[in-house]
């Protein structure tokens, strides 16, 4: 590869349940040009990859570019992904897609070298390249929403595990026998600290008879769901039982930290996610102190940076990016 | 470094609270002679170093060789190292050593290369390349004694953190608000599956009067401990309490398994240390399926081995000589 074809803008796509977001990304990560789709997955593989394409070029197109300017795509998938053959093994939030060759129909579609890779591992691969992680030698990642997730940068490289499912730090137990999780599992963080488990608490705690002013901002905003700004602005009010549910979620994610500090010893944190955005900076600062108190080795372990992610919901399409950088160089 | 000296032994220190236990190690891997005296750390870093230096040379003479026939030596020690600097930064069982510089020591006592790491993670490195996890990618080692202790292989090499204090899977918490650990901290899988633990709630469950042969076995073996190899004894002929209370360490060590399966993904498990050797290869059994059950990514899940650990006490001598060679080799 030519100094020329290295300095190509590449193409990183956001590919989820619902929506799809490329965006064309130069050689210092700005984003030239971007577009957006629903996925519509209920139209099945075709339809989606065409969906894809079409958003891909749209976003080239955005950017005052053609196709020929492109050096590569990378999409992530939600799901298990075998990167090194570019085939989406299982991702039930796309209708549950089994051992579908993503990179290889990207790639035909759009006549461009295409990758694929775990939408968590790219988000923490953008925060470790373009975001909070800048110069570090190891972080992990840990993404807060619907469910949590995470992805680890070790010797700065992704790590991915031996079949691609690392970083499933949502899906490990800190609370033995604790509530079911959306995975079948009990006591799993996930099943303590997502915004799943935030409402699934609150709504109890309602439906207990506790005050709170959720009911009220629900019914303001006109949404069945508990959003996350619902969430932010409770909480920003200081509702106590808001309060507490989410003083109990960030009880447990700081258990996590502790636990993944004392398991990898990274020299970074960083947490992002839906919740994260909605509360702010100010959500990180009753993790520390918990995450620190559980670390075995207390020398250096204050080092250990705890920090908010930076990119938002740029962090997976610019962590594309990176990864077809990275794997155009070899 | 020429062929010739590839080739020279290295020698490998197991170096605890109570003993020291050097040993000639071939580039094969084969022990040419050892060497064990006590260690005395209450005399201080110069008498524990100079015991040390005068068993090497015992182990070296054992082997019918020469100071100059020998390459290397690497010694571990208990407690948290800095690997490049070979200074050992707090070894609680070593009468609290801080900041001692155990490498340059060794080096100027014995006049040969010498080199430090963890005791946990060179038993793991002895396990990876001449034990049970040869030919692996990756492998996460677990050691079951009075403490549990770990450490990670990751792509063929140690991966020992930003810190030097990886693989402390012993404090990741798995029931969060559960017993007191040695750490302070509560709900710690070594306060759940250790020796410790288990001899913790045997002691429970006898003085709350539970029947057991425990107390007989102990009187009869006139020791005051309850020792790894009593438990194993107490196992086999079916005693309920000590089959009850180990059962359930087991379920917490099958948890802890899942959990570094979901975060590190590695290619095998190996348990070992005295509480497995005592038990044997059916004490892994019940650990197993729950591992597996906790998987979050069940594809391939059963292929994650879980492994019983194969050198026994030589392991960290074991890996330190490995240790060794990959030092000298760049």
């Amino acid at each position: 590869m030519g100094k020329e074809e290295k300095e190509k803008p590449v193409v990183g796509i956001d590919l989820g349940g619902t929506k799809i977001l490329a965006g064309v990304v130069d050689g210092r990560g700005k984003i030239l040009g971007q577009a957006k789709r629903a996925t519509k997955p209920e139209g099945g593989v075709e339809t989606v990859v065409e969906r894809m394409a079409k958003t891909v070029r749209e976003a080239v197109k955005g950017a005052g570019l053609d196709a020929g300017d492109i050096a590569a795509v990378c999409s992530c998938a939600p799901g298990t992904i075998d990167a090194e053959r570019g085939i989406v093994q299982f991702a039930p939030n796309l209708q549950n897609w089994e051992n579908v060759p993503l990179a290889r129909l990207l790639s035909e579609a759009l006549k461009l070298p295409a990758f694929i890779e775990n939408d968590v591992n790219l988000g923490t691969l953008g925060e470790y390249v373009l975001g909070a992680g800048q110069g570090m030698s190891s972080l992990v990642g840990i993404f807060v929403g619907t469910g949590i997730g995470g992805g680890l940068i070790l010797d700065g490289e992704l790590w991915s595990g031996w079949r691609g499912s690392a970083g499933e730090v949502g899906h490990t137990v800190v609370l033995a026998e604790g509530p079911v999780c959306g995975c079948g599992s009990r006591g799993c963080v996930e099943a303590l600290a997502s915004r799943t488990a935030i409402e699934r608490d609150i709504w109890a705690g309602i439906k207990a008879g506790r005050a709170s002013i959720i009911p009220e901002i629900i019914q303001r905003n006109g949404r069945q769901r508990l959003t996350s700004s619902a969430l932010a602005e409770a909480y920003a009010q200081g509702d106590p039982l808001v309060r507490e549910v989410i003083g109990r979620a960030q009880f447990y994610l700081g258990v996590l930290v502790g636990n993944l500090i004392n398991i990898i010893d990274p020299q970074m944190v960083v947490i992002g996610g839906g919740v994260t955005e909605a509360l702010g900076d100010a959500y990180l600062d009753p993790i520390r102190p918990v995450a620190y108190q559980y670390c075995i080795n207390k020398r250096g372990a204050r080092d250990v940076a705890i920090v908010p992610a930076r990119l938002g919901d740029h962090a997976a399409l610019l962590g594309a990016a990176v990864y077809a950088r990275r794997r155009l160089a070899g």
